[in-house]
C-alpha cells in the first residue's frame, strides 16, 4: 500500500514563528488552532488583499503580524504554510524563496500534489514537505475558519527522496499537533487517490445538482442534500483544483462513466441480479467507513 | 408546475383503525408516530414474517393487532397503508381487496408511482391514493423506526381523475398529521422527478463508492462520506425501486452522462471558463436548498 500510517513517539517540536499564506478557511483555521493550542508560537499572516488580513486581526488580535508583502511575512518565520489556491503557490514560492533564512520547514495545504510538489521542491529545496489536510467544507473564507477544523481529520504528507527527514518529521508533528491523523503517500499516487475520493465526487455532485429540475427541489430529502452538498463549494477554487489534477480526474471520470454504464445496461436488460450485486458491492465498500 | 403545495384549513380526521402492511423503517415509524400522537387510533400490522411482528409488539406492546394474514389485518381497518417494497404491493392489494368493507382510504409509501398507481387503482378503486413520503435513511427495519421520522419531510400525493376527493383529503390529512408537508403531483411526473432527486443520486453514490480503491478509504473526508452515504441502503430494496422506475431512471442516467461529458470535455480542453460556469450553475442550483 502506498499509504502508510505512522506513530510519533517523539514529543512535538513547534516552530517559534509560523507564517500562514492565505488565511481562508484552511489557513484561518490553522491560525485559530495555533492561537488556542500553542500560544507560544508567534503568528504571521499574508494575503494578497488587505481586507482578508483585517478579518484575521479582528479574529485574533494585533499579536498576529500581517502584511500584503509575502517576503516580509516569510522573513523571520521558522515554519511556513501555503494555504492559497494551488495555482498561486508556485509564484508565491518564487517570491519568498530569497528570504527563507530562518525557515526550518515549509508545507502547504493544497489538494493536488504530483507536479506541484516537484515544482515547489525545485524552488524551495529539501525543507519543503507537501501536505494535504483532508478537512474543510463547502464553505470558504476566514469567517468560517474554526480552531477545531482539523480535529480527527486525515492529513496526507508527500515527502520525496529529496525531502529532508528533519523537515518531514517536523511538518508531520505540526499537522499532528493540529489534531490530524498523518498518512504518507507518493505525490502522484496521492493525486490518483484524491481524484477518486474528493475531486470526482465534486464533479458528480455538481452534475447531479445541475440536472435536477427546479420543480423537483421541494422533493429533495436528506439523501439528495447529502449527496450534492459539496456542489456548493467555491466554483473558482474548484475549477483550479480540477485543472491542476486534470489527468487523474479525467481517468476517474472515465472509470465513473464505465460504472454508470454497468447500471445502465443492467436496467435496460432488467437484470435484477446484476443491479443487486452492484448495489451490494457499493454498500459493502461504503460500510468500511463509518 | 406539476407540483402543488396545499394548505389544510379543515381539522384532522383520523381513521378509527389503521393497518400498516410492512412495518419496516417507514411502516414502523408510522406506527410509532400514531402511537405517540394519536393514541385513539387502533393499530394493526401485517408482515409476511412473524419475527418482524414480534419486533413491533416488543416496541409497541400488545395493543397492536398483528398477523401474518393480510386479509385478517385489512378487515376492520378504516385506513390502510402499504409500506412493503413496491414490487409486492400489487399482490398484496389483490389479497386484501375482497375484505375492504370498512376501509375509508388506502395509501402507500412506495417511492415509484406511475404504473403502480394505475395498477393499484384497478384493484382497489377510488379509495386508493398514491403517496411517497420523502423520508427515510440508508437504514432499514423496524429497529431504526422513529416516531419523528416524518417531521418536516415532504410527502408527495398522486391522486388521479379516478381518485375519490374524500379519500384524497383524508389521506393528505393523515400524512400531514404525521408531520409531512404535502405536495401533489401527477404519478408519471412524480417518477421523472424522483428519478432525478432520489434514484439517480442512489446509483451515482453506488458508482462513486465502487470505484474508490480500498487504499483511498482512509482519505475519505466528510465530502466523500456525505456524497456516498445513501450507497449503504438496502441493495435488494433499491434494485426493486430502480427496476420499478426503470424508464425514468434510464433517462436520468443519460442526462447525467451528458453532464459529466461536459466536464470531461472542459477538462480535456483545459477550459477554466467552462468549468467555472458549470460549477457555478451547480452551486446556485444547490444553494436553493438549505
Amino acid at each position: 500500500l502506498p499509504v502508510h500510517r505512522q506513530n510519533f513517539p517523539r514529543p512535538l517540536s513547534l516552530p517559534a514563528s509560523l507564517a500562514v499564506f492565505g488565511p481562508g478557511l484552511i489557513g484561518g483555521s490553522i491560525l485559530l488552532a495555533c492561537a488556542r493550542l500553542f500560544p507560544e508560537i508567534k503568528l504571521r499572516a499574508w494575503s494578497r488583499k488587505f481586507p482578508a488580513l483585517e478579518k484575521v486581526q479582528a479574529g485574533l488580535g494585533d499579536e498576529v503580524f500581517v502584511s500584503t508583502d509575502a517576503a516580509e511575512v516569510a522573513q523571520e518565520a521558522t515554519g511556513l504554510i501555503f494555504c492559497t489556491p494551488v495555482e498561486f503557490m508556485e509564484d508565491l514560492a518564487r517570491e519568498i524563496a530569497p528570504t527563507l533564512g530562518e525557515a526550518r520547514w515549509l508545507t502547504d495545504a493544497g489538494s493536488v500534489k504530483g507536479d506541484l510538489v516537484r515544482r515547489l521542491e525545485d524552488i524551495l529545496g529539501s525543507r519543503y514537505v507537501g501536505a494535504h489536510p483532508m478537512a474543510g467544507s463547502e464553505k470558504s473564507g476566514f469567517e468560517h475558519a474554526r480552531a477545531d477544523l482539523f480535529t480527527g481529520s486525515v492529513c496526507l504528507l508527500t515527502p520525496t527522496a529529496s525531502t529532508s527527514p528533519e523537515a518531514a518529521d517536523a511538518v508531520a508533528e505540526f499537522w499532528r499537533g493540529l489534531g490530524c491523523d498523518i498518512l504518507f503517500c507518493e505525490p502522484h499516487r496521492h493525486d490518483e487517490l484524491v481524484a477518486r475520493v474528493s475531486h470526482l465526487p465534486h464533479v458528480v455532485a455538481a452534475a447531479l445538482a445541475q440536472i435536477v429540475p427546479g420543480e423537483a427541489l421541494p422533493l429533495a430529502g436528506s439523501g439528495f442534500r447529502d449527496s450534492t452538498r459539496i456542489a456548493m463549494g467555491d466554483a473558482a477554487m474548484w475549477a483550479g483544483i480540477l485543472l491542476e489534477n486534470r489527468e487523474a480526474v479525467l481517468s476517474a471520470l472515465q472509470e465513473m462513466e464505465g460504472q454508470l454504464q454497468i447500471f445502465t445496461t443492467a436496467l435496460r436488460e432488467q437484470s435484477r441480479s446484476v443491479l443487486q450485486k452492484e448495489l451490494l458491492s457499493a454498500a459493502r465498500q461504503r460500510r468500511q467507513l463509518s
